[in-house]
């Protein structure tokens, strides 16, 4: 130090100051496993949150289209990949909170999943039908799934994507009804297992959390259709055959998220689509045991991570209330008014608490799920989807 | 910088470098939800393990007698709580990777849970014997329960301490026969249900992964003790009768860890005990439906997340070999020989790999379980516990 004058010994003092702060500042050192982010889906932009002091850490905007949004993570749980409404794919750095990279893949798109080993992102587009694969270190494009069907080269909508064990991916044709499995061991040429007429109008799909059952719900009939992915040689099978809009055709304000099942014990909890009721069936053999009555359509029914109790949201206009059912007695023990516009519920993957995002009020509330408190709550600009980094240690979230 | 000259900015330019250079080294930023680390028993070490390159990161000493080790982690997964025999409760930061905090508790200790909401560290002590419960951001001491049982003041060693929904820890008292929870929801009071004459000797605990159902095993006698943490008002029931050593009084090289039970779809995968068998039960009537036949006593039997194989290891003399069973199919597809002194298995949590302790290899070698090859492998000294910072999301774990 000695060659250097007294002033610039400060000065240069000063800039290595301002590195190291500012590398601090921008990059914080923590553990990622209590993150999540919030859509919020006016403004196109995501808060990024923590679920330990239940506060917001900051905003990435830029995001485009985010109506409809979804996200899942990387397999360190420091990234999220945001699936927008516009074909945009987005990646996030929850550490140095800003956005790595974004790519606009498609002209219309409705959400996505990351491969088992963490390598892969596949987004599911309307608008050129089919799946897209992408590397989740660059976003690079691995390989493209055009969704055609039939004989005269038509491409369908694609719906109800999800990731299963085994490096695949499985996903719905709504205009062609047909369900795909896409086998990516070999990322660049993914081996398509086809299964045609499972029903008309695939609208949304799920797979159970131990990955072995893919269901689709049908817009164009009453029904689910079910592959057992440790059998699929055994074909597409017809579920719930009065599950539907029925022969009424009620009113459907909003078609239920199959995301929204709810499995607690032996037991599955599903929105009736266009009734106010719950639908409870069997889980081993999927048929119906029951009917709750609840407050409105129900769009969501989350189970609590231990099952005891299943949270439901409801449809327009009812959709300021939150019911709470015991899966044992099957009654409704609590009921919350968070506001209007309650969108979506997401529990703290142990279950203590749940975050809910209310619309109208701009607010994400915490609730304790064994006291029923309000016990913390953040603003947002239209809060839509809450996704936790736990998500990245599910299969088929 | 044109105050500068030349050499004197090449120098502070490097110092500069070292500055941040040196924090970027010691608190590396980076997502911790592919951490983990391995219990290296003999020299009262660990290693940081990360499992998407499937590399050792650092190791951190001095904790000591880690026979029996295990661990939880902070629900930001940042950092591991290590439970040592020797009563050593330690606290290590995955980031910095240092010990942040090591205080000896009791004399002789077995493991140990964390509470739902991250909060509370609880320690099952032989010596002791009782249980004492830490704030884990200081690991000062909240509240001591010491097991009394009986009318002449005498105290219990604890085994099988889980944590439980709804702020609670469960534990069994070997020399009382008793299961005693405990509500920690005012930390500092908590308060005990006991249940007494549960069979004699219960020599560690479980938990299911829905954090209902808490069952013991007995030492003293043939048979389970069952703990519905939804109905305890229902008391403890009896499991399995003929489940034990039975009356031929097999030589039992090692008791099975009770940890180590499987649960795939319908149905539940155990070791029995001093026999080269796994028993297969019925998952929500625990009724015994079958018996397969395996290649020594087995220690561990672990279902791969997905439910669809169960990984078996097993006792000395025996311990070379992990044999690997199809759940649907009861059969035996598989069987590795990875070594002398297979001590432990933990998956990935989607699945996709299994990471083994190898021990008298002085390796740990990961597995793809899809198709067996061994895909990785790192060096450990006397390796035993691989734990996986996956567990903080999990319910008794």
């Amino acid at each position: 130090m000695t060659l250097v004058t007294s002033p610039a010994r400060l000065l240069l003092a000063l800039l290595c100051l301002a590195v190291t702060s500012g590398a601090a500042g921008a990059e914080e050192m923590r553990g990622t496993g209590d993150l999540g982010i919030v859509i919020e889906r006016t403004a196109g932009s995501v808060q990024i949150i923590e679920t330990s002091e239940r506060t917001s850490l900051d905003r990435i905007e830029g995001l485009g289209d985010l109506s409809h949004a979804s996200a899942v993570f990387s397999r360190d749980g420091r990234y999220a990949f945001v699936f927008g409404r516009d074909g945009g794919l987005s990646k996030l750095d929850l550490l140095t909170r800003r956005l790595v990279k974004r790519v606009l893949q498609a002209g219309n798109s409705i959400g996505g999943a990351i491969s088992q080993d963490g390598t892969l992102i596949a987004v599911s587009n309307y608008e050129p039908g089919g799946v897209r694969i992408f590397d989740t270190e660059t976003l690079a494009p691995v390989a493209d799934i055009p969704a055609i069907y039939g004989s005269n080269g038509a491409r369908s909508k694609v719906v109800g994507l999800v990731d299963a064990p085994g490096d695949r991916f499985v996903f719905s044709l709504y205009d062609a009804g047909e369900i795909w499995i896409a086998d990516v061991s070999q990322p660049d040429k993914p081996a398509i297992t086809k299964f045609a007429d499972v029903g008309q109008q695939p609208y949304d799909g799920l797979i159970t959390p131990d990955g072995r059952t893919y269901i689709a719900g049908l817009f164009g009939e009453d029904g689910l259709a079910m592959l057992d992915l440790w059998r699929p040689e055994a074909g597409v099978r017809r579920l719930l055959d009065g599950y539907g809009r029925g022969e009424e055709k009620l009113p459907v304000y909003k078609m239920p998220h199959l995301e929204g099942w709810a499995r607690a014990g032996d037991r599955i909890f599903l929105p009736a689509v266009g009734r106010h009721e719950l639908l409870v069936l069997n889980a081993v053999t999927f048929s119906e045991i029951g009917r709750i009555p609840v407050h409105g359509q129900p769009v969501f029914a989350v189970a609590r991570p231990d099952g005891r109790q299943v949270w439901v949201n409801f449809a327009h206009p009812l959709n300021d209330t939150v019911q709470i059912i015991d899966t044992q007695s099957l009654e409704i023990v609590q009921a919350l008014q968070p506001g209007k516009g309650v969108m979506h519920l997401e529990f703290t993957p142990r279950g203590e608490n749940v975050w809910i995002s209310v619309r109208d009020a701009d607010r994400v509330d915490v609730y304790d799920t064994d006291s029923f408190e309000r016990i913390g709550s953040i603003q947002a600009d239209k809060p839509s989807g809450i996704f936790l980094t736990a998500r990245a240690n599910r299969i088929g979230l």
